[in-house]
C-alpha cells in the first residue's frame, strides 16, 4: 500500500539506491530520476531482488531545463523529493569547480523551480559535513552540532552551503507569501531537510547491492575494498600528522543502512510535522581515524591491508564527527549497526561481485536472499 | 587610443553605466550586455554625450546559455569582464528568491563558463556588503573590514556571497590547473576583484545621467528624490529604534562616481597586479543614518523632505559602514566626494529629468556641458 509518491533524485546511486529500497519497503511509491552519470540502472534491479519492489526510472539530467517538469507532470501525485543527484569528489571539485557549480547549484534551482511550478513541497536535501569546514576551529564544537558555524573549505562544500542557503530561501520564501496570502494550511506544506552526513560505509548484508563507483574511487573504504581484491596495490593514506591519537584524519562512519533510514525517517518527520526548513546531521557520534578503519576492514578481511602514508589532501580536515543528538531526539532516528558490520557487509559485496553491478549477481545470495 | 577591451555586463543600469563612462574616459573600448529589465539603452547614449566615445551595445540575458559565448566570438579583444547584471532588491528577494538565485548565481555561473571557454581571465564583480551579514556581531568590525566573517541576512545577500564562491573557486582552479601543467603566465592571466559597496547615491554633475529606477525604489535616496518631486507623499523610515544615536539605521554613502572610479581601478590593478581574487571595500568609511540623509538631501533641495517612521524591514541591519584601508592602499582609490555633492548632483538630476531616460536632457543642461 502506497503511503505517498516521491522522487529520488540520483537515485541510482549509492546513498540513492539505499534509500529507494528503503522508501520501497516502508510503503512508498517511488520514482527514481537520474542521468547515469556514475551510476547504473541495475541498482534498481537489485532494490526490485532484495524488497520485491519497482522503482520507476525516468533518465534525467538536473541541468536540463524542463526534465523535471516532465518527470512532474507524468506524475502528479507526488509531493517530496529526495534530492540526491549530484557530484561528489572534493578534490575533483576543486578542478572542475565550474561544473560542480552547474550541476550541485544550478541542478538544484532547476529543481527548485519545477517543484514550485508543480506544488511538489517537501525536499530531503543531501548535504554533506562538509558544509562545517573545519570544526576544529571551535573546540568546544567537536562532535559538531547542527548549529555549528558553517564554513566549507573546498567547491564541493561550497556548492553544498550554496544550495543549503537556496533551499531555506525558497522554502521560506512559499510559506512567507502563502501567510501573506491568509493560507496557512498551504503554507504548512513546504518545508525542506538538510540531511548533513558524515561518511557513509558498507553494503547490503545479503551481499548483492553496494557501493559500485566507475573510475577511481574517492573514499576510504571502496579504496581499501579494492585494494584487499587486488585492484589496488595499496591504500594510500593522506597525511599522518593530523592532531588524532594515531596522526590519521578523523571521520564518522555510519552504515549505508542506517544513512537511508535516516532520509526515510526526515520524510516522515516533514510530512508529519511541518517544521518548515531544518539541518539535521546524521551520524554515529563515534569518530574512527583512518588508521582504525583499516584495522577494522582488515579484521572483516582476515587479512591485513597494505598502505602507504602520502601528504595531506588539500581540503581535507582532521575531525569531522557528528553530533547526532537532534535527528535522535527529533527525528526517533538512531545509527545501531556497527563499524565492524559495515566492514563485514562491504567485504561480503566486493568479494562477491568484483565487477559490481556489470555481473549478475551470484546464485548462491540470490538463493540465500528466497530463503 | 584603447589600453584594451572590456565587457560590461549590466552596463545600462545605475552603477554599470557610470562604470562604463569611467572605462571609456580611461580610453579602454567597451562592450555592454543587458537584458534592458529595469533600465534603458538611453543610459549610452548620455554616457557619449559626456565623454564623446560609444559603447558597443548587445542585448543579452545572463541566463541564455550561449549568450556570452557569441558576446565573446564577436569580440575576441575582450579579456576582462566587470559583471554588474543581477538582481538587487533585498526586499523582493524574500519573495522571489529562485529569480535571484537564477539569474545572479546561474547567471554568474553561465558567465564563467563563457570566460573559461573563450580564455577571459579577469573579472571585476559588482558584489555588496549584504555579504557581511549583521557585522554588529563583531564589535570590533565596525567600521567593516574585508576580513570581517561574512554571514549575510537575506536571499540577495546570499546570492552574493555564492557568487564570490563560485568566482573564487574558478579562478584559483584556472590558476592551479595552469601552474600543476607548468604554465606560470597562463596562471597569472585569472584574476577576480570582488567588490563589496555600500550605498551608491549621487548623480553625474552635468544632470544628465543618473539613476533611473522603473517601478517603485528599493533605496533611500531614490525615494527621497520621488519625495522631494512629489511623485511620493513622504519618506519610509524603517525603524527608528536602532542602536544608533537617532535612532536609524547607518550606511556608508558613496558618491556614484567615486563607485565607478573604484570599478576602473580595480580592473587595472588586475591587469596590472595579476593577484588572483581578491576582496575590496568601497566606501567612504563614514555612515550615515537615515535622519542625517533626509537633512542632506533636504539642504539640496531647500526644502524639509516630510517621512514617517514604519517598522524595521527584514533582513535590514544597524550599520554597514565599510572599512576602506585596504582599497585605499591596494587600488590607490580613495571616496572623494562628499555627502552634499551627491545630494547636489541627485537633486540636479532629478529636478531635470522628471521622466529619466524616457525623456530628451534639457537643453540648457546640454549647452553647459559642451562648453
Amino acid at each position: 500500500m502506497s503511503v505517498g509518491s516521491v522522487l529520488v533524485t540520483g537515485g541510482t546511486g549509492y546513498i540513492g539506491s539505499f534509500t529507494t529500497l528503503a522508501l520501497l519497503e516502508a510503503g512508498y511509491k517511488v520514482v527514481v530520476a537520474d542521468n547515469l552519470y556514475n551510476s547504473s540502472p541495475e541498482a534498481l534491479k537489485r532494490v526490485e531482488l532484495i524488497c520485491g519492489k519497482k522503482a520507476e526510472f525516468i533518465q534525467v539530467d538536473v541541468t536540463e531545463e524542463t526534465g523535471f517538469d516532465k518527470v512532474f507532470e507524468a506524475h502528479p501525485d507526488i509531493d517530496s523529493v529526495i534530492h540526491f543527484a549530484a557530484l561528489k569528489a572534493v578534490g575533483e571539485s576543486g578542478e572542475k569547480p565550474l561544473d560542480y557549480y552547474l550541476v550541485n547549484v544550478y541542478g538544484t534551482i532547476n529543481l527548485l523551480r519545477s517543484m514550485v511550478k508543480h506544488n511538489v513541497t517537501n525536499i530531503v536535501f543531501s548535504s554533506s559535513a562538509t558544509v562545517y569546514g573545519d570544526a576544529t576551529r571551535f573546540p568546544n564544537m567537536i562532535p559538531i552540532p547542527e548549529d555549528c558555524p558553517l564554513g566549507p573549505t573546498n567547491p564541493y562544500g561550497n556548492t553544498k552551503f550554496a544550495v543549503e542557503t537556496a533551499i531555506t530561501d525558497v522554502i521560506n520564501a512559499q510559506r512567507n507569501n502563502a501567510i501573506k496570502a491568509g493560507n496557512e494550511a498551504e503554507a504548512k506544506k513546504w518545508n525542506g531537510a538538510l540531511l548533513r552526513y558524515f561518511n557513509p560505509a558498507g553494503a547490503h548484508p545479503s551481499g548483492i547491492m553496494g557501493e559500485d563507483p566507475q573510475g577511481v574511487p574517492y573514499n576510504l573504504l571502496p579504496l581499501l575494498a579494492q585494494v584487499a581484491t587486488g585492484k589496488r596495490e595499496k591504500l594510500m593514506v593522506f597525511g599522518d600528522d593530523y592532531d588524532s591519537h594515531d596522526g590519521t584524519a578523523i571521520r564518522d562512519y555510519i552504515h549505508i543502512l542506517d544513512l537511508s533510514d535516516g532520509h526515510l525517517k526526515a520524510l516522515n518527520y516533514l510530512r508529519a510535522n511541518n517544521p518548515g526548513v531544518r539541518a539535521w546531521n546524521l551520524g554515529t557520534g563515534k569518530g574512527s581515524t583512518v588508521y582504525e578503519m583499516i584495522r577494522a576492514f582488515s579484521a572483516a578481511v582476515g587479512k591485513d591491508q597494505p598502505y602507504e602514508v602520502a601528504p595531506r589532501r588539500a581540503g581535507d580536515v582532521l575531525n569531522l564527527t557528528a553530533n547526532p543528538t537532534r535527528a535522535n531526539t527529533e527525528l526517533g532516528w538512531k545509527a545501531e549497526r556497527t563499524l565492524e558490520q559495515a566492514c563485514d557487509d562491504l567485504w561480503l559485496w566486493t568479494k562477491n561481485n568484483p565487477q559490481g553491478y556489470r555481473q549478475e549477481p551470484p546464485a548462491e545470495l540470490l538463493a540465500q536472499l528466497k530463503k
